[in-house]
């Protein structure tokens, strides 16, 4: 009877605590210069399912082989784990594939933000003579011989004309559902002590007291500003990209990359826009010394290494798309000539 | 109460009635020369999930960047839809990728089949310099260097050593799990008047009656014999591929190739081993004239392309595979030399 009366109090003071302790968990996520990822809301379910067909599809490509997953590949950390991409005929990329997980959250697209937004990126790869050297138009002939898609884009956007803003909108909206929540590392910033283990935590305190967190900060870890790439001494890369500049043409963004994000960064190997740093360990060693002048001992690297590869989160979970398939009206693909 | 007395007779009844029905299904489907596909049963679900993982892996591949599933990519119906594939280098393939669909009903394996089990044939592609451009040691060495795999090998094969056989054991059954039941003429096959039309039925029985179903017969509607291609009259082609005398050194083998599965044909264009009929309608009027010496009217013609577009089953369904990374200890793919 006494424990049944006191019954209410106890679960009043049972909410009152997860509330103080919800509060204080709040409080502290709010103070540190990372925060967690934010998981996706669909809102557009028909479009994503859309965009994640056109995503896999390598009929977009002038050879019908190379798909935006060739180069971003799903399986892989959203990336082709090789310093610079292959593409259309074997050609060398110029650049390193930086991965498309989280890429909603970046300030701008390609490593010198030549693309404002996920939609405006989408067409670039399909139209590059080196990547899948196709055409927009020939991409929407190919769409609208295709009766599968036909019916997708009519039931997602509700007219019978395929347009590339369509299809980049839906791809777009795809890529827009590909962040990586519940990180061990977003588990402690939301308060789960025991998520990341003592050297972990070691590491991102080195982390942060280093500097690394003036550029690599917000919930991607990266991605939000332009920094030169070689601040205290020059980077030496056999790479020509000269960044921002390419853009802005601005001599003062010569180098200036966006900082990558190091969300999921255990599995985005090679790192770098040149993809010359083929370790975590390598690319914090000259991270600390070209960006920051410090020279991280063996025991340091690992500290932050560790910490690092608490930032791999949920990796994407759909189901292998299966794509329409062509008709006698499509123009097959050209992959030798 | 009279109805209830009924009941067991009734019951009893019924049971002999749905007896009997299902008596004469199973007689009128083995009195047809095609059958349906049984659906997989899976026997080792840790082998099939390591020989997924495995199938969808670029870095058994010298440039990192070409896996089983590049060619016999499962969203596009096991195929690459393309005339010959793309290999190693961008290097132009001798001959047309069959479907990986419901190919643990061929006879053997490759259009020669000079591979007799799913396991021969998987280390194939590996290690042809014209296609993955791998050598078995290199892939094993890329395994062994990763632990996401070890661990999966280990936990699959009960020992701590991986090897080649393992691999291709590992990858033969996934591969054993694609098979397509559920198509609408296997629903039909098993009783379901509904399950195709008119039309198709008509070409079904014109299929049969022509002779098709001499050579495409059984569950795969094909795969378990070696025809010549051009009984009739010679099949004119530029492909040099000869067919099933380069494994058996006979004469009489000399343009034997292994019949091609009709499954999922559909999604598998385009046809022949050099992949020259792009469209179902040219393949069924080349075959017509070439095999049986018979001109397919149009529409006789298309009556058949109706009755091989039911043969299309239930396609892969499965989550993307998310591989394990590679380590400071994994050595970075070659793709540009």
């Amino acid at each position: 009877m006494t424990t049944n009366k006191l019954a209410p109090l106890a679960t009043a003071l049972t909410l009152s605590t997860a509330l103080l302790l919800s509060t204080c968990l709040i409080t502290r996520a709010a103070d540190e210069p990372i925060s967690p990822i934010v998981p996706a809301v669909v809102k557009n379910p028909k479009l994503v399912e859309l965009g994640k067909k056109l995503f896999f599809d390598p009929r977009l490509s002038k050879s019908g082989f190379i798909s935006c997953n060739s180069c971003h590949n799903l399986s892989m950390g959203g990336t082709d784990n090789l310093k610079t991409s292959i593409g259309h005929n074997w050609n060398k990329g110029p650049i390193n594939a930086p991965t498309v997980l989280n890429s909603s959250l970046n300030v701008a697209q390609f490593w010198d933000g030549r693309a404002l937004t996920l939609q405006d990126q989408a067409g670039g790869p399909i139209a590059n003579p080196g990547e899948m050297a196709f055409t927009h138009d020939l991409a929407i002939a190919f769409l609208s011989s295709v009766p599968g898609y036909v019916e997708e884009f009519k039931s997602a956007f509700g007219n019978d004309k395929i347009t590339i803003e369509e299809a980049t909108r839906a791809i777009a909206a795809f890529e827009e559902t590909l962040v990586t929540p519940n990180s061990r590392f977003d588990k402690w910033l939301k308060g789960d002590k025991t998520a990341i283990t003592p050297t972990e935590l070691a590491g991102y305190e080195l982390f942060k007291d280093s500097g690394c967190t003036a550029c690599h900060n917000g919930s991607a870890v990266g991605g939000n500003t332009f920094q030169k790439m070689g601040v205290v001494e020059p980077y030496q890369s056999d790479n020509r990209a000269e960044g921002r500049i390419a853009v802005t043409k601005e001599e003062a963004d010569r180098f200036n990359f966006k900082v990558p994000t190091l969300r999921n960064v255990e599995l985005t190997y090679p790192y770098f826009h040149d993809g010359e740093a083929g370790t975590l360990s390598k690319a914090v060693d000259i991270m600390g010394r070209i960006q920051l002048g410090k020279k991280f001992t063996p025991a340091e690297n690992a500290k932050i290494v560790a910490f690092l590869k608490t930032l791999t989160g949920d990796q994407p979970d759909f189901k292998l798309p299966i794509l329409p398939p062509s008709t006698d009206k499509t123009e097959p693909p050209h992959p030798f000539n």
